[in-house]
């Protein structure tokens, strides 16, 4: 409705049909989805997904959901092509989506993120390959498609290496670490159905911190600060924000590799990059092409979130304060629902369910936590881990398990 | 999903049918209910509602809407029986519907706040008795059906006297100010056809303030700080929070008068009282039973907003904290929508539009605005209001109009 106060550049003469019912498509219907279109609708824009799970998935309560016929009404045809007459501009939530489909829309209407930061974050040897290019450091790798290769990057790396799927990985998952030379065969026969693979240098780092960057239509960029990320069972558990002992340099550091990636692909939209810190050095894990789970505390923690920024930068708007006031902590809710009466007698927390279905090792929702000093947000912290399912992984940096997500 | 966390003590054997498909039913589908069904989502309750507009209400994309036929499938029978039937708890967002309506539901099952609250605020003559019986001070006033009841509560409380109707009014609508005797006629011409009416003495105050109070229904109750309200053509203009110079004497004689009626009406949920300021006293004005626009500053500018704490009051859950850390601002955006890229680049400023269509005189949204100082917060409410349609009503305090709310 307030769209008027926008100009969506079209991509061909029919990029604003009159059939579209809502203001922006979003690729993927899950709890990021869900999230952006909350802080999408008090901008006044409506979102419609597409997601395979129709009704059934998180964002369904708000937009129309293409993707099953059980979710479409008996007169409809094609999903995907009712998703693509719903809006005049598209987003994603999740790289892991076939980029045909993607590519379908993106001959008609604007997509943003655009195709070549979608196929860059989906496949570990294009991405590598870029990071290098830009001259950001990062582990070093070998692709992997033959037992041969394999053994050849285990004498150039040294062991123990990470043996990584080179596309599809998120959540750990396809993943394994090569410690023993007599495990070169027993590792190869687990993951040689899931080539191409990249097998990387371990590194044994201190910590992982992610950036999460704001790059608008307009060329302007954001930064929210650097957060620290703690896995547990390759899952995401907790992050904190702004990561402790965050230093300008560390900052100017990880800005600086991520301005290279969104000027690189132009990229439109919240580009987020995983980062190993090791001895005041960071090194570039992987990218991601959209709002992240690392980014969530900033709902609370931030005066514009992730998600409110994303939509800002879509839609060409002026980019909203990424700064975080005070510390602030994300932890996610994973495999089976805590006791919300007790979680909701702790002060400033606040809850965000994805109306998910309890699973082993799902992520169901996440809690974000603040307080005036760190010491009383980790003491906070220590409260709620005993409320949750699974113990929160309070590891200790130097010991902390070095699955890479 | 995760309601099994909560008991809702059943009115009748059927008070949570098996065909509930949402876990709360909210009366009217306007802004106060979608934001209420916005608070409401993450915490895992879902929400319906009951409203003529159907589809096109507010609420409408966050949940089924029923209430008027165009809105159903045309299979459906009654639209007030398919809301029934559709949560095992109910609430209202406005006090203008008819009580038979909730009633017919509250047979079965629970509606909070309750009848009593309901009914009281839906008649001013109820509401003035209930003070006085409460010992809450107020404006003299006089219950006027005819022109001699009027002539003599002129004689009784003097000039000028403000003259209501008794039920429906809001935002000034239904109010009238008689100032001259030689008015007595023509102001009774006027409002005869809207009888029964009060008849208000008028009181010089030096200001409106309200009090936002919530009450669980484990009997709890957290109070929101004192806010101050400035009217403009008898519309919520805008709203400061806290109140500039309140006093812990002023917020306790607030929180008393508000806990007298809690305990009186056995309130669950949020109420809103309204009230005049004359040398340090505060005068109750009028009470809302439900959530409030000078309480939607509380999304951004409190840790548990006013929507979240009413969800949690209804659920039994523990309240939520209602601090106000930095001073902020709420300004409502009425008639017509302004430049939504101009407002956006000013710094914490949150937008939330309702997805209204323009009109003269209609709340079309509202703007929550931070800052470090209440003498900050008031330079940016003047470069607001330099951007909005209707200039932002600013007058100073001792020249305020009288028209109340």
């Amino acid at each position: 409705m307030n769209l008027n106060d926008i100009t969506v550049p079209p991509a061909s003469p029919d990029a604003l049909p009159p059939t579209a019912t809502v203001d922006l498509g979003i690729f993927g219907g899950g709890q990021l989805g869900r999230m952006l279109a909350m802080s999408a609708l008090p901008l006044g824009v409506r979102c419609s997904f597409f997601d395979p799970a129709g009704d059934q998935c998180p964002a369904a309560s708000l937009g129309p959901v293409f993707g099953s016929a059980a979710s479409l009404p008996a007169s409809s045809t094609d999903p995907l092509q009712k998703f693509a007459q719903s809006a005049p501009l598209f987003t994603y939530e999740f790289e892991n989506i076939d980029p045909a489909l993607v590519r379908s829309i993106a001959q008609h209407k604007p997509v943003m993120p655009g195709l070549a930061s979608l196929e860059l974050s989906r496949h570990r040897w294009e991405e590598k390959s870029l990071f290098t290019r830009l001259g950001i450091p990062g582990a070093a790798w070998r692709p992997i498609s033959s037992l041969n290769d394999l053994s050849q990057a285990v004498r150039e790396l040294g062991l123990p290496v990470v043996l990584k799927t080179a596309t599809q990985g998120y959540d750990g998952k396809g993943q394994c670490v090569l410690r023993a030379p007599g495990d070169l065969e027993n590792v190869w026969e687990k993951m040689a159905a899931q080539t191409p693979l990249i097998a990387e240098q371990w590194i044994a780092f201190q910590r992982e911190l992610s950036l999460i960057a704001v790059r608008s239509r307009t060329g302007d960029t954001v930064f929210y600060p650097l957060v620290e990320n703690t896995h547990h069972h390759g899952i995401l558990s907790h992050t904190l924000a702004p990561a402790p002992r965050l230093t300008a340099a560390l900052q100017q550091q990880a800005e600086d590799y991520c301005q290279r990636i969104l000027q690189h692909t132009q990229h439109t939209g919240v580009l987020t990059l995983e980062l190993f810190e090791l001895d005041q050095q960071l090194l570039a894990n992987e990218m991601a092409p959209r709002v992240h789970n690392s980014g969530h505390w900033s709902i609370e923690g931030a005066h514009c979130s992730q998600f409110e920024n994303h939509i800002r930068a879509l839609m060409g708007w002026p980019l909203g304060s990424t700064d975080c006031q005070r510390p602030t902590a994300m932890i996610n809710l994973i495999g089976r629902l805590p006791d919300l009466p007790a979680l909701l007698a702790i002060p400033e927390l606040h809850v965000h369910l994805y109306g998910k279905t309890p699973r082993p090792g799902r992520k169901l929702g996440h809690l974000t936590l603040q307080a005036d000093s760190l010491d009383t947000l980790q003491e906070r912290m220590q409260a709620i881990g005993a409320l949750l399912p699974e113990p929160l992984a309070l590891i200790p940096v130097e010991t902390k398990e070095t699955i890479r997500g």
